[in-house]
């Protein structure tokens, strides 16, 4: 099956081919990255496979004119904020399948976007046709859909580690998401806090309070979060240490239970959740990020701290895989019927 | 005046090492070893100054008789855990000061002490002479003291940037301290986990529930903690990103004020409670570790997050000098009666 | 087909249980790893995927009646150096090929192996039978070798980055092979010089004037080396930068040239060396380690300095793949007869 | 004394702020930095003392009204190539001391100039003017200076490490110098290649044949050089690794000897080369990067491969210390009649 990519000249766009070199049912056919009009792929990324590096990047309208010329129904979008509700509604008509990984259709509620993104909606009326992209929590949902809006790195990893604690009832009140991300995170735009100098030996928070993730953290789970971001010296992966509050059903049920007895019951209503999920990995031992290094896997554990009456759940993924261009892949194997790991299962690098 | 360093062999040893190279009062006599008997200093650290470069390694009793011959008032010990509790009956015959980087002295109560390092202490008798030396909350007990119990570094960090938040009454329950360190934390010991290839690209937690710091954040500030510990792909600085709720007392008086408003006055409450010392820098924006790299110097920021009604405190610190060894040479300063920053301004290193 | 992997804990051994995972027709029936013995694969490499992360570590005697019990044909070592030639003549009755990523079958002379190695050869009498494993170089004499001595990473990196430069007749006298290696090369052992400690921030020379690969690289060009290696602070990758006098011979025939057009003549003659090997990318500009991240590539620029008639080759490759277990793989499938690049194209990581 | 810093929003500038802010006799009154106009150091370099941290960047042409109103005797500059022999005419008028860490003055002769650096010479009237600020190989000349050229980087690590070697007549030929640099060297300016994204987990080659440098090494040694300067992913270092042919008075002279006894030669040559030198700090075993970290000392050993007739000499320094701000304020303090090693003994960071 043919596909396009638009926005393959950044890390998550990069990503895609990467994953997509690997696939055994889709074909990049074209890439697009206006920044590198004429450049090859292999020219912004000499380690690309031959499979695409030979490709040229081409313009948006271009690349628009390879999928009508050509009949191209699968499109995945890697553009800079903004830009894809721009291109969208075009696409739609031109395309099958539409599945972008930035963060234009993940809200639902065109006000709350407005607020948390700080402008308005360009599309909004494409937001209901839009379903979110996070195969774990419902992946029906996403089969043979039109657009799927791919989840952001910090959502995914947090909800990952979050979900079965906060649907079965076992929470209460607001969350406390603490992530650390490798460098890729930040984009290949040029900036002074992306500088090596920057980053080497060095590790800092951002973006506290006002992350645009948060929203997001929340809409998933249903719950207020206190979102911190920060950035630690290397290339990719991201870790969320989460921390809640039991809920009276959870004191009720568990509480006269010893430590380690706790920590069984969440770990198997966490293989329960998760039974069916070819990409989660339960650990019972907390995750490191170099466990989940290039793959499309989330390595997740739990703990319930008696002591202090607290869940700690981590989830580790790759940020531009399975926290991006990997889960956008499970998508689209979701969206076009093939098998959800097609192509996804032999990506990571160990050791 | 002279002074003598056990353990100068480690990491936290050894940068007591560079930090007393650069003291105007202070002469580093002898150093002690065990594992590295006859080696010089320049043979494990060969940026050594020339200073300490040429001391040659000395066990355990040879550097009592050196204490005792050249009556040195003096004693810094960066020993392993266990080992300093056994030495300092006889250290404190033999000199007036011993400044103890080691936690064996920093649990006043020796049943808590037992409870959280797994065995009974071996020196009980002498935890009551035993001062806590974490000059900022209070410098006056350290001055003239003959034992400090130096902090240790996820406590230092974490209780510098909450402390002026608790004790003002203005938080409730417990504590959340998410916190990084850089390698050097992990001490020069042999252990896969130390290894540049278990380090490099990736990040994890570690010691959840359970890490004995934990007991001491607790004892600092009078409130519980859960506290999670993670390990960055660096060799120094540690960042706590600290999450506390707002007491009624806080509510009633502040929560009329705009987000803006009540971050200003929570910077002036930290201006005002950290206004005489030396090491600490309040910043506007969240602080990062390279900003303290090989410095004695704290970096503090605070703001309350009015949507989710939680303040995030942040502290950085270099782990190996505010953390250990700089802290250690900023309390034998207050000690003997010196300018509590004596050697301790031009130690940073930046860019 | 059924294989087997001697040594799998170390890092060489897992890179091949990575690349193995991705080959469509060996299948990995067991691993050995004495130091591992009863855990899994997964205990060690958490990143492993399904295919091989559940193995359990046997040891060698476990491993040896497996072979004989499945009649496992295709047998990997990548046993601490030494091991192999104690082993290869029992494993030589036991299975149909072997391919050894160690030294010890590397060097056919026992005297030159005695003088480098410091230890006569426990197995002289098989050397006759070893072939060399460059295919790059001699790819006829690989296939169905009985035992396959895959190259040292540094004389990969370098007689590929050479050989169509020496083997044109075109240098005189001995070359100069100035290469940098990332910290994997320096195995898993515990090692202070190997913790994270020792090698963020820092960059070093070793070995220099004896390193064994130095007799490797004299003995696939025929000339004298100067073989010096460094190590830099990441984990993959090898750079060797080498420098060539020119023959008469070249000066004659080139000499009239200018600067570029000299450059383009050794690209068209690379070009012709390399024309049918899969793995090898030229480029016009030095290649640098990230390029072939993970993959069996080997990318290599030339150039001749007209000012100071010199020549400066330059070879990356990752040491663990190209330099050790990806070439051992396309050793293998050269060996059984299937084309050189199975399983091997997709295991590059990017960005 | 009072002194000013030109560019000093540079890492190199930067670096002068903080060798400066450790200096018994310099005192920094105003820094230039027109990018970072209005800015105060500390806003750029949090991590700055408090000595220089207040400072606010002013432009070329405020900063020139500091030095003629406060008759400032000794200025710096960390200017970006060819902007120093613009202002140095006008700032030999208005100052008694002008140390130039950029290349603008390091080249004697202008048409050598002008074919290296790609343009005519601006100011070729104060070359002869101009010293060369190497004291190791020539102090007299840099006292009392008035305009200093400040050796490159790379320059400064090859140069001193060859330097006993080649003047003492055991040399014949060209040189060839292989270079390993961390990234600091590459500048503050926003480039691709310098994003950490770019840098992390690689390792390159570049400026083949044609780097500036390669002139100064030559002229400071008087042969030709082959020059080929690299990347490693870490903030600070350079290591030159440097191959030699040894001279026919070399082999008459030695060959007869072992090779221990030649390398213990080779060590006694360079302990009377540079036996009143405070920075040097030879080693009989390879230097690395990390043992100079932070510090204005250079670290250099030599050995003599008989079997190969090379010789191999390595320079370790700080490209930023002695690659140039310590190296700068040296020269400073020879200029102005300070011991050598003013404020430059206690800059070095370790562990």
């Amino acid at each position: 099956m043919k596909c396009v990519v638009f926005g393959a000249s950044g890390y998550a766009g990069a990503e895609l081919l990467r994953v997509l070199s690997n696939h055994p049912h889709f074909e990049v056919v074209a890439v697009g990255g206006a920044s590198a009009k004429g450049l090859k792929v292999r020219d912004l990324y000499p380690a690309s496979s031959s499979a695409v590096g030979d490709l040229v990047f081409l313009d948006n309208s271009e690349l628009m004119w390879v999928i009508r010329s050509e009949n191209v129904p699968l499109v995945f979008l890697a553009l800079p904020h903004g830009e894809s509700q721009r291109l969208v509604p075009e696409l739609l008509e031109a395309t099958s399948h539409v599945i972008d990984l930035a963060a234009d259709f993940r809200i639902k509620d065109p006000t709350q976007y407005e607020q948390w993104y700080g402008h308005r909606h360009f599309c909004s009326e494409l937001l209901d046709l839009a379903v979110y992209g996070l195969p774990e929590l419902d992946r029906s949902n996403i089969e043979g859909a039109r657009l799927v809006a791919v989840p952001g790195c910090y959502p995914t990893a947090s909800t990952l580690a979050m979900a079965p604690l906060v649907r079965s009832g076992y929470t209460k009140g607001k969350v406390v998401v603490n992530a650390t991300s490798g460098v890729s995170g930040a984009g290949r735009s040029l900036r002074l806090e992306s500088l090596a100098m920057s980053i080497l030996e060095d590790y800092r928070a951002y973006g506290l309070r006002t992350h645009r993730h948060t929203v997001e953290i929340e809409n998933n789970l249903g719950v207020k979060a206190v979102f911190t971001p920060h950035l630690a010296p290397m290339k990719r992966g991201i870790l969320a240490t989460c921390y809640l509050e039991p809920s009276e059903s959870y004191l009720n049920k568990f509480s006269s239970l010893g430590q380690d007895q706790q920590d069984e019951e969440l770990y198997e209503l966490y293989s329960r959740f998760y039974e069916s999920d070819p990409f989660v990995r339960l650990s019972r031992t907390p995750p490191s990020t170099g466990s989940v290094y290039g793959s499309n896997n989330v390595s997740i554990s739990v703990t319930y701290d008696k002591r202090t009456e607290t869940f700690i759940a981590l989830g580790a993924i790759d940020n531009l895989t399975k926290g991006a261009a990997g889960q956008g892949v499970q998508c689209a194997n979701l969206v076009v019927g093939l098998p959800e790991d097609s192509g996804l299962m032999q990506v990571g690098v160990w050791p």
